[in-house]
């Protein structure tokens, strides 16, 4: 009987004679007495085998064994109550399925991440990046969990688009031809990869009334930050008749959601992740599940930033006026340290928005929401949409955004469009913040940034 | 109390006071009592409201009240035993939310699916396509479902690729330039669309064992066909320590999973669909989810074709011989006239499979299978993997194939890596399958085709 994924599931009983395939991720012995930790990939707690000389017969074949090679194990499952690891597996028989090269780049000893990047395609062997690709991988489904418990419908916006207002001057062109000749291409006009799924999703909760995406998207701006790539998943819900009020508690739902899958389902990661990466990350999601998340307008905050810095806080921008775009340093002072907690900002001035969002009665500010969370700034950018035609249209002018490939998007609000809000979620910059890591290279299986394509 | 989609689970009882907000659907009366259609959105049954002129004070607004505006109203959840539909709302008050233009274009007659296309923003307001898109998203749900409960995880594979190895001449170029200057790029080399994450998901099953992809995949081919897309999302599971038995019966798992999900979840759209658009369709898929799907080897298949062609059935291709890539009418006759259903063909010669495919002991074939079903022909392609680094190194100078870009994935096979099989199933052709729609440009929200980038 061959085992997989039931040993930590309290399924087995002492003594049960057992066959587990896994690959081997240390091995040392004393000439009679040998310990191997192996792992088969279904869980991210190891296994210990112990083989003795006197009881398996190809030993020094076994002591041998190379890191990473496949092997085959039958033993004797036995509880080991008073040791380190809760149990262990006594070999009676071992046998080498495919002997790793001895060249094998993940030998026993830490590596820096910026090494392992360059090894992407086996990095997810060591312990942390298992923990982060596992919990990449429990994190999208509780997120799939949540909204279809709610009742939204998932829809694939497309990832080729002919509309760039969104993204002008920073998507990539898609095209078939070495020359520029886009009416003569494969679509017969300019194409680009999707910035954002959202004005399609709008459309679609115009049909379903909750619906959410989860996609990449995709841009083409040359920078070279620790929290940006060219290629990166969202996640965009839309709900038809809700307004920003809706939308937040949905997004804090969301987040909370996602930590409360992440607490069932992958303690061993995040208790790994807490002791190796980032001390505080149990706490901090603890923390987070448990509060509930504050509320300040963008007036407000400029207000406190104001105060703060005629109280002595240095920031890197100490010009703070209303109507400037906050940096992540300023975010970060408001839920930091004044709120001490996720954080919504609404209400921020129209001319740093988009143009689709909803102008309150104040004609200066937008209905729009950013969720700041400690260390990491942004997580969540939302809003109510503009429903009124005209208001949209003249919103387009006045901000010199070309109509014509926006006309079915703009047309929407002509067929009982009511109400509508929505808001984006980075996922790596989600699994940044329920990992700890602080590169985004490093919650990205292969990641895509400037000169850089390997694999 | 507002109410939303809770009208059909059975929570609601009779002669409930209720608050509902939808989009009418139909509208007419008799001067004196009028019925509306509406729905919310966030169910696929509608609801009938009664509005009676000495009940409500608004009777003439609301009789002239145009399909797709929005309304609320206020009524008496009546259960009607006696009726065709089960409930309807007895209107106290109704309010227009947003009344919609006159040329709303889905005015209440048919419309051929052609000219639907040319609303993509609209149509999934259609009784047809909130059926199938519904369909789609629990679909799309029930296939994560079916892997996270079997502890696979969940990776994102690259969508902007360096490799163009399997490709080739159909790949998306990805730039910023509109010269042909490469090196000076955004990734200071040629990058394409992923036509497929296989390569990179067996990495990671190397790490998980068993992994998962699902996300967007693209051809630049310049097919119009009814089952072409130039953009079309993929599953493409990967299991190391598997074979092709393994993967054969995870597929089997999978198809059943999402009929089963969907006879739960979406019996009112199925029930619907099989009334207007494909009479077989729930008894295609009852059929399906009962039957043992059946395995015939290639070199029996061209076996069964000749005597057919001997016994006096016609193809459109009846060249039959040992070496041939078999067409879809082949595919087709195979699966629903020899076997009578799903039909895994298996162990296909080398030279029209992959280069990555474990040679049999033959030296002839390839541990490779395909699914055939009857109606659609290939729905999921799969094979267990080469596992010998020479062997496939040789494979891949036998091609033609350049390998330095591949030498990551080549490299696998050094590590340990025994054995691994996946299957990629194009989930157009399933939600196609599961619908009866017979272009797959019907079951995309913005489908993207040669010459067609519209929305």
């Amino acid at each position: 009987m061959e085992i997989v994924f039931d040993l930590y599931q309290d399924k087995i009983k002492d003594q049960t004679k057992i066959e587990v395939l896994g690959w081997v991720r240390s091995n040392r012995n004393n000439g009679k007495l040998g310990f191997l930790v192996i792992n088969d990939g279904t869980c991210f707690d190891d296994l210990q085998v112990v083989y003795k000389k006197e009881t398996i017969s190809n030993f020094d074949e076994i002591a041998s064994v190379r890191l990473s090679s496949a092997i085959k194990i039958s033993g004797i499952f036995t509880l080991t109550p008073t040791a380190k690891q809760p149990f262990e597996l006594q070999a009676t028989a071992i046998e080498v399925l495919d002997l790793a090269d001895e060249n094998y780049p993940l030998q026993k000893k830490e590596h820096t991440h910026e090494y392992l990047r360059e090894i992407a395609h086996l990095r997810a062997k060591t312990k942390t990046f298992n923990a982060v690709f596992r919990i990449r991988s429990s994190a999208a489904f509780a997120i799939h969990e949540y909204f279809n418990r709610q009742n939204f419908v998932y829809v694939n916006t497309p990832i080729i688009t002919g509309n760039d207002a969104e993204g002008a001057g920073e998507s990539f062109i898609v095209t078939v031809r070495d020359d520029n000749k886009y009416h003569e291409d494969f679509f017969g006009k300019k194409a680009s990869l999707t910035v954002s799924g959202q004005l399609h999703a709008e459309g679609f909760a115009q049909a379903f009334r909750s619906v959410y995406t989860f996609g990449p998207t995709f841009r083409a701006e040359n920078s070279n930050t620790t929290r940006h790539a060219a290629e990166f998943w969202m996640i965009e819900p839309e709900v038809a008749f809700s307004d920003l009020n809706d939308i937040m508690k949905l997004a804090q739902g969301m987040v909370k959601h996602v930590i409360k899958y992440l607490f069932d389902h992958n303690h061993s990661e995040l208790s790994f992740l807490t002791a190796n990466v980032d001390a505080e990350l149990l706490t901090r999601l603890q923390n987070v599940y448990e509060s509930e998340f504050a509320q300040t307008s963008y007036t407000t905050a400029i207000d406190l930033l104001l105060a703060a810095v005629k109280n002595g806080q240095q920031f890197i921008n100490n010009d703070i006026f209303w109507g400037m775009d906050l940096q992540t340093e300023h975010e970060r002072y408001l839920c930091e340290v004044i709120n001490k907690k996720p954080t919504f900002l609404i209400d921020y001035p129209k001319d740093i928005k988009a143009f689709y969002m909803k102008i309150n009665d104040d004609n200066k500010t937008v209905a729009a929401c950013d969720l700041l969370v400690p260390g990491i700034g942004e997580l969540v950018g939302g809003s109510q949409r503009e429903n009124d035609y005209q208001k949209i249209v003249n919103r387009c002018l006045e901000m010199k955004i070309p109509t014509p490939d926006l006309q079915w998007y703009l047309d929407l609000r002509k067929y009982g469009y009511y109400k509508s809000s929505g808001f984006g979620l980075g996922f790596e910059r989600l699994v940044m913040y329920v990992t700890g890591m602080t590169n985004i290279r490093d919650v990205i299986a292969f990641p895509r940034t400037p000169k850089n394509l390997l694999f």
